[in-house]
């Protein structure tokens, strides 16, 4: 199935939905691209870098004309952005965002939506780079990533298929899932090593000696801590939105750095072995 | 102060030691590389790379001729390798380490290497892949990467700035610090990231879905565990080799872990904010 839009309102002026927007133009799958947002300097921003065409910070102007309004919002203000939305969404007109978690957005949308339901399809691009903001914005982000659509039951099958015919336009692998597998899976591969990494950096960040102890971080740190230089208001929302899931995988962890310092107290070398072996194969198993 | 050696013996033939062997050859800093190891096939793979010329899995045959012995294998080796060499290290003759923990590989020299211990010069080039072995080895690992040298008190002074011009002319930046400082900071920046992101993988790799959440790993996790695919011997060395300083930095952590569930838990997102602040702050001002 091919996608096609006369015009397309992206909310939020961040990395995903400005690549998106550049991703729809370089795919000829989109006339006409509108911005919408608070801040005016970013919407002016991504006018100049021809992300958008045109834009409004009236949400009531920025989606007139358009068939499909994409939320690429911090997790937080999504209830607020759907809220503002509802009443100006036309019949037939169809949303969809990109949130890293869910269940919450599900939740907000139920909570707000009211009969307009239905044209929410939820939806999660698994792209991203540790930069933000339209700068950052690039046609080929999406390409041979995975996105996650998670379906609702009031949903009709033909606005989900547009919303994987979009996302697979601009080269992503689309599949289907439940909001709460979606969620788990995430925590386990995204929330938790960003919340990892970023507690790392700032806790050496906060030592006596920081300042030293940054000098001699070599090629290792500089991979295992990129991920801390991302956007810290969408990781907050992110960790708040999906609490409950990152929690559960925390607790995880934290039982296995019990286990790992036990094993250094007693010099367990096979326990260690063991286990950095397993990691080892595991991680080379995996193709990205 | 230009270094130059007629024979160099590089003990190990893993990716520090290989890459320094092609590295003095490339800077036509040695006449003459002779490998020594344990294992045949190893040493006669790295003799096809042209990273030895010749080699000997008899340490006594390899060290002759040599004004400078490498000793690059895995930490918790260090101590029965020096008690080989001990015997047969004629006067004049230097031995360096390129080991990742520092009070370990002294308290072995001090252990075996009687009045000859101040002809150890330790050291440890902070640079590295999380690849493996001589197929992984190539000459400009090191440029522009630190190697620090911790020098004891029975070293004299020459013999140290010797040790110095070896890596400056493989283009390191090299300084010196006590082997204690050197522990600490290295269990921070190094050590400690490798062991959460084997216990990362390995936890995930043990949970029943782990063939479906890798399936949805992308960019930043592949960064976030790419130094878990490092070499489980060398790793399990290096945590019991500094295990009282990798202790002391992964207790700390675990403290702010437990502070990070329970912000998750109270929802404090005003905590949550600042903390990804200060890292992201911290990260964004790194250079490497």
């Amino acid at each position: 199935m091919s996608f096609y839009s006369a015009r397309v309102c992206i909310i939020g002026s961040g990395l995903i939905g400005s690549s998106l927007a550049l991703a729809l133009k370089q795919a000829g799958a989109v006339a006409d691209v509108v911005g919408c947002g608070r801040n005016s300097a970013t919407l002016q921003r991504a006018l100049e870098l021809g992300i958008v065409d045109h834009y409004s910070t009236d949400i009531a102007v920025a989606v007139q004309g358009a068939d499909m309004v994409v939320l690429s919002v911090p997790m937080l203000a999504m209830r607020e952005v759907l809220a503002q939305l509802q009443p100006v969404l036309q019949p037939g007109v169809m949303v969809t965002d990109v949130g890293s978690a869910k269940q919450s957005v599900i939740a907000d949308a139920r909570a707000v939506l009211g009969d307009k339901l239905g044209q929410f399809v939820p939806a999660h691009p698994i792209a991203g780079t540790e930069k933000s903001g339209p700068d950052a914005a690039f046609a080929e982000l999406f390409r041979q990533r995975r996105v996650i659509v998670t379906p609702l039951p009031e949903n009709n099958a033909s606005d989900v298929a547009r919303v994987v015919a979009m996302w697979e336009c601009v080269g992503a692998i689309v599949e289907c899932m439940d909001a709460e597998h979606h969620d788990h899976v995430l925590a386990a591969t995204s929330h938790l090593p960003h919340l990892l990494a970023f507690t790392l950096v700032d806790s050496l960040a906060r030592m006596d000696e920081s300042h030293e102890i940054f000098r001699y971080a070599a090629g290792g740190f500089r991979d295992f801590t990129r991920i801390a230089a991302s956007d810290p208001t969408m990781w907050r929302d992110i960790a708040l939105a999906n609490s409950f899931e990152i929690k559960q995988m925390l607790l995880r962890f934290q039982h296995e750095l019990e286990v790992l310092q036990h094993d250094l107290e007693t010099k367990d070398a096979q326990a260690l072995f063991e286990r950095f072996s397993r990691a080892q194969q595991a991680r080379e198993g995996l193709q990205f």
